[in-house]
């Protein structure tokens, strides 16, 4: 299902977390979530080892969590520390663990090789906390689309126009070329329209009428964390490319976590440089977003469920996609660094069977 | 799936389209149709050829279609006439189109080969505009299974003492043997029941209540047009078979269109040599037959579900199974002469892939 | 699915079977059931053989039952008796039927080769009938869930003071031991709590209030009949183990139908020592009983879900285990005896197709 695992994803808000069980699935792994009393979020393998109950569906016993069935009870680490009816606790009684990095009111979770797991690569942003712009924690949107669907839409300018033509896009840009740059770790897509009516959005917000010089970058930090820098000023002005925060200048930031192969979860936020002091303006904003993710949601849902039919052609590659592209490859390049990583030695995958 | 696809089949009736994107799915083909300033309908494929989306959920300007998606736009011939974002158009951006003929408000499809699509081959009867006779078209019903149960089920007129024992059967009819015709393109079952109580139908349409003479030939023209010569005459005229224009005489006509596997739509109409101007009539007929057909939709559905479960021993075939052993033998032959037609040189099929 | 078929299973309450056609699944067969105008319930193969019509949605006419597609007609032996439209029964047109006893309200089945079904393996007890004695028929539990992870929850003592802790269970037994014999065809787990505060359920029904002695035998009778032996004493008293007769002493009676690979039904039922004369009582238990399967169901559920994910290490066995791995080995041991023997000459499978 081409899942990095090798990566920090967002599991969710700090906000999410106290004292109940959260469930989650991340990669196509079940997890349950919750914060200890030493205040750090904890997330284990959610499967009871023995009959395979979820934890989540057991009950918060201190810092532990006891199994619904026959209460076997496990710590924060995934180390068990009960089986009830018996003095030992067997060797196989444990459930993975995986690290949790908590910074900036979002909740970081690593999926792979726990020696790995650096937080020096949590993705970072010094906007996070500068006085001079105000960070607003969205909400999460559930897609039912693979994350490649949805990461790949975000370094995709050109579909601004017909998905979102009364929001973040408009006619202006139908026609203007995506400029994209795939060094590093970042593929960077980008376009101004100059001299433009402005779009739907920065006539709420902005107060623009007449025209404006409109710029899009579409940050896509692998393996999908997405930073949409956009923005307008007065056409008047002829605002340089590199003077965006003299205009009114917004990071639309998406956080693309891999739920299994057919739902992805959204984390998105959006960070400004203007009415930073006005709560208001963060809740006219998050009205504007979700009307226009509305509109992803609805082509990212069609096109996961026209993938799954038989195709008797190979879909056709065009110019805008040049971006999508380079991201697939990174993405498959990726998955098989990691598939060739030594994991220890294999152990033979077992199923349930009643027999 | 055994569909017959060098055939014409009805997509819909000609009320069912007009400026609106319409989306069908025949023979397990996606089609968008919609009807153009020109006054004709035209099918297309309904698949974006870039990524996939439905063109059933773009926009229609003027007589094209732009993908919602990036913008691609197709003209009613599948022709691509726009990639925003680049000045050349790729030779492999079209979608396929589908010949349609319109005749009688009636819309009517080609699935195959385009160089068969003879439009003298199309299902016609004189009766559909003879002044003696009314046309009623009538409505679409969807039911969740195989064609071939529903098209079989239209050659069959033993099931209708059984299944339709208050509307166009009852007990009268229990016994009376079937015979069958299977030259030529069409198959034939007729019986008469003669000097027996009217069926519910003609009780309220006709106004029978002594005995009557009742007939019923089932014509099943292939794939799968049935018309259904039914009707009924005061038992004391001893009518003879050839007279039936003497009784009240209905065709009760089913244009039975292939979805899915899973799924088919009958069109269904009627046409009458009696109370030809009275509209009233029209409706009462539609409400009788509406109820027969969902008892026939509940048999169809109920079998459908069982052929899906294993079977330990096979089904037996009895006497009154001579017309849809004879039916679906002659599918099978023109779905494998389909099989082994010229339909140019193979390309390798390709699934979507997110590697 | 490893359902063992030479077995007498529930098939329901007696006062499920009237005039009207029932249809039921067991061990994956589809079945109908009616009682004859004999006061006898027979049980038919639910699908006709010609065109597979369930016989449960046709009509019955007399002792027998008419398909609703033809009219072909079978009786409660399963033997064809009428073809429309024929004279001649062919041979190939029959249903299997299944022996069927009746016994105490409870309506018996033998799903494997009718050569061994023995009225004497029918589980019974002295206490149906005995007059110190009350029984009271409960109802059908439908749980999405193996039959087996149901009937092994029935012998698993240890369950209950995590499932049931306000109801069949508590904190005071959650580290007593569980003795287990595996004896013959009944697989018994056992333990007592003494002196210790009495259960929820003897709380209400009792009215004890000190503490008590508390005693949970359960029988398991192969394939899946489970007979709970608890009750309560008060503490004072030292209640010998055979001398349970003079507590309060409740058999929590389930029969464990198999449905399906996904589906079970748990037909329960209790018999009592005290209140025999009180229908009010039985109102009580009833509304008890509902509330702790309900726990269960919820439990058995989300493990059945479980056991389909793919499983990356091999589910842990514990020491209350004892019971139900051994009432697993018996079934499988049980299933494969099935398998060799012998059932008559095979008969190739076929499928219906449309072909």
């Amino acid at each position: 299902m081409n899942f990095v695992r090798n990566a920090w994803y967002v599991a969710g808000w700090s906000r999410d977390f106290a004292d109940d069980l959260v469930a989650r699935c991340i990669t196509d792994q079940r997890l349950v979530l919750f914060r200890r009393s030493t205040g750090d979020v904890v997330a284990l393998e959610d499967r009871c080892p023995h009959r395979l109950l979820p934890l989540s569906k057991g009950n918060r016993i201190g810092d532990t969590i006891q199994c619904g069935y026959h209460g076997m009870t496990f710590d924060g680490a995934g180390h068990c520390v009960r089986v009830p009816g018996q003095d030992n606790l067997p060797k196989s009684a444990y459930v993975e663990s995986y690290p949790i990095v908590e910074r900036h009111g979002i909740v970081w979770i690593w999926m792979g090789n726990p020696d790995f797991a650096d937080p020096d690569k949590i993705f970072d942003l010094p906007e996070f906390t500068d006085p001079d712009w105000h960070a607003h924690l969205g909400d999460a949107l559930h897609i039912k689309s693979h994350y490649l669907n949805v990461a790949e839409n975000l370094v995709d300018p050109a579909h601004v126009s017909f998905v979102h033509p009364t929001t973040l896009g408009n006619a202006a840009s139908e026609n203007v070329p995506v400029h994209v740059s795939t060094a590093g770790e970042t593929i960077l897509a980008w376009r101004w329209i100059r001299d433009a009516p402005p779009i739907g959005f920065f006539q709420n917000f902005g107060n623009f009428s007449g025209n404006v010089d409109r710029w899009h970058y579409y940050h896509l930090h692998l393996p999908s964390t997405a930073v949409i820098d956009f923005g307008s000023s007065d056409a008047a002005l002829s605002l340089a490319e590199d003077d965006r925060d003299q205009g009114v200048r917004i990071f639309a930031i998406h956080f693309v976590t891999p739920v299994d192969a057919d739902n992805t979860i959204d984390y998105w936020m959006h960070i400004r440089n203007t009415a930073t002091d006005d709560e208001a303006a963060s809740a006219q904003m998050d009205t504007m977003f979700r009307k226009a993710f509305s509109e992803d949601v609805a082509v990212l849902e069609a096109i996961h469920e026209a993938e799954a039919l038989p195709q008797k052609r190979k879909p056709i590659r065009i110019a805008i996609d040049k971006g999508p592209n380079v991201y697939r490859k990174r993405i498959r390049e990726m998955v098989e660094a990691e598939a060739t990583e030594y994991l220890g030695d294999p152990e033979a995958p077992t199923f349930v069977q009643h027999d």
